[in-house]
């Protein structure tokens, strides 16, 4: 298929930037004592992950505040005792059902009054009654802390912006093949089309669907979040198609909305709003840009067309180990984009009982830009 | 394909147990007053599914402890207003984006000092200081409860049974298409034949696929939770078969395991160790049961046999809205089966860097025993 042009073009940076599990660790230390904590346990998965490359269903992380890494530890249970040797082979590991606990012991063990951080976003309620209630051991004490990994997270490196991108890939070639084999057209359902595009991401060497794949045709269309139905694709029907494909753990995100024949002036008018709100978006895009600034560039597009109140969500979100992760970039947000976040950009009118257009493509932000990972074009194709 | 004997007949009940979204509310706040509570505030999405019928992905549900449901309500944010409308239209919605805070705030505004329970292994520490620090109107208390509507969704009305069971229909027959068209075989890869697996389930109608399909041959059948990978499947492997659909929401859990031509001895031996356990776990089942011991009536034949240390999981667990719910069937389970649970019965015996085994059915329980809902033949097939 046809590859339209980057927005920006990619700037090679003149020191590679890669980050191995035990120097990301060492990131995580380097922010503990502004908390002053000596140690931190991450039980979130994706964050033990990116801190570990451990990718069992349980697990958790101990890091040290010091800078020898040699005490950090991994605990899961004995479903993983291979697996977690295979991934984290830089980690001792612990094997033991509750993996907070057994941490916390380990932690009080090496050092007495021991201040340990812990994820506050992660840890439920009950978990940390019952840490403090039964399990604490005596001189620990707990420091809530929120969003120290995922800050870390928000700045891609060289491989993981290589995985993100090769996620888009993925789900470009799997779009272009259905559009090129006429699978998008009246006469099929939303589910249809939805399993097709899903297979085709399969079969290019997806290693999982993103999320539960958006197709979503005529009325349906105006719904944001759409779940596929049997509905038939009929003439005349927009065709808002929402999607990504996990390559190595990393996720792409992209949205086009298609017009099956002629359209009308009105699906003309919004689209053309929407297609200039999203290049303004993807436009204002820079490290150190704020925001929520972002978010304003697109939506006041949208706003001074009238269509301010069917623009109902806000305009992007960063994009990594899960599908939304941060920065959020809304009209409410407070946060800067940082050089290496992969972010999409978004924006959609939604008019119920006739359609909506969504136009979305995730790009990687650098210092004088972004450059988009999607390519499939953004002018309104018939169908 | 040939359908296993149920190992129990159906049992119909004398009066139709369905209950709708304001039955389970109801049902809700007759646990409230145990814990001194006016009302509840439920934020787990799955349980918002279960007490509204609303499936979108932010929403909270308030439930009054009276017994007028008329005050009850939902909260979710602007891009559900219409399918909150049409999924809980017995439900006034209030439209907003932090959904808790707003039905905090309804409550303080119904009853001044009001006590409003909330799920404390659903909500974080971070969510609850936000609330109580900032957010919290006056003379309100929060009483932290666990486990309310988990426990009432032990118990499955004849709807959800009616759906887990279809759900276990599309398993059993999309197994069945593999093996008639010879799909798994020599020469395959796991994940091509995890994909198909999935492909099929969709075909025949499934919602979604109920968690990454699991297959696993040759030496990574002893691998628990394997993810498919590109491994070719070979003659003389093993080749385990983990997978679930989703209908209606509801799950199905179903594992297989497979011999690709002339099984070895070891492999026999093992096989029917595992087949043996198994089926003396699904006769353990029965209501009022302690699941310790439905554990320990497969557990022991494995022990006896001298693998129980190559056996290092729980028998079983609970399925319905999600995959793995109440109750927990382990060696460590405190509780008892209910009437009307379903629940899987899926023990194994894995030998690392040769193969292993597990067979897995999903059943509901009744007063007398339980009835399987999937019915792939368990006996060793050679494929």
């Amino acid at each position: 298929m046809a590859v339209a042009a980057s927005p920006h073009p990619q700037t090679p940076h003149a020191d590679s930037r890669r980050r191995d599990p035990a120097s990301r660790r060492a990131a995580l230390a380097g922010l503990l004592n502004a908390h002053d904590a000596d140690a931190m346990i991450v039980g979130d998965l994706v964050n033990v992950r990116y801190l570990s490359g451990f990718t069992g269903s349980n697990g958790a992380v101990l890091v040290w505040a010091d800078t020898d890494r040699g005490h950090d530890r991994i605990a899961t249970d004995g479903r993983y005792t291979s697996q977690v040797a295979a991934q984290a082979p830089d980690l001792e590991a612990l094997i033991a059902r509750d993996t907070v606990a057994v941490l916390l012991a380990e932690a009080a063990a090496r050092r007495s009054g021991v201040r340990v951080a812990f994820e506050a976003d992660a840890m439920t309620v009950a978990q940390y009654d019952e840490l403090t209630s039964s399990d604490m051991p005596d001189g620990v004490a707990l420091v809530p802390v929120r969003g120290l990994v995922e800050g870390l997270r928000e700045t891609k490196d060289d491989d993981e912006i290589a995985a993100v991108e090769r996620a888009c890939a993925l789900g470009d070639q799997a779009l272009a093949n259905l559009v090129d084999r006429n699978a998008i057209a009246p006469g099929r359902t939303e589910r249809r089309v939805a399993r097709e595009l899903e297979w085709e991401m399969y079969s290019l060497g997806a290693d999982a669907i993103a999320f539960e794949t958006i197709v979503a045709a005529g009325e349906n269309s105006a719904v944001p979040h759409h779940r596929p139905t049997d509905a038939v694709l009929a003439p005349g029907d927009f065709v808002k198609i929402d999607f990504g494909a996990v390559y190595d753990g990393y996720h792409s995100d992209m949205t086009r909305t298609f017009v099956l024949g002629e359209p009308a002036d009105w699906q003309r008018e919004i689209y053309e709003i929407v297609r200039t709100a999203q290049e303004a978006g993807c436009a204002a895009l820079k490290a150190g840009a704020a925001t929520r600034d972002v978010d304003a560039a697109a939506r006041e597009i949208i706003v001074a067309a009238g269509y301010g109140k069917q623009y109902v969500h806000g305009l992007g979100h960063g994009v990594g180990l899960q599908i939304h992760e941060a920065p959020g970039i809304g009209a409410a947000s407070t946060g800067t984009l940082l050089d290496g976040a992969t972010v999409t950009v978004e924006p959609g009118i939604y008019l119920p009982g006739r359609g909506g257009v969504r136009i979305e493509d995730t790009l990687v932000v650098d210092g004088s830009g972004a450059r988009s990972l999607t390519h499939a074009p953004r002018a309104l194709r018939i169908l």
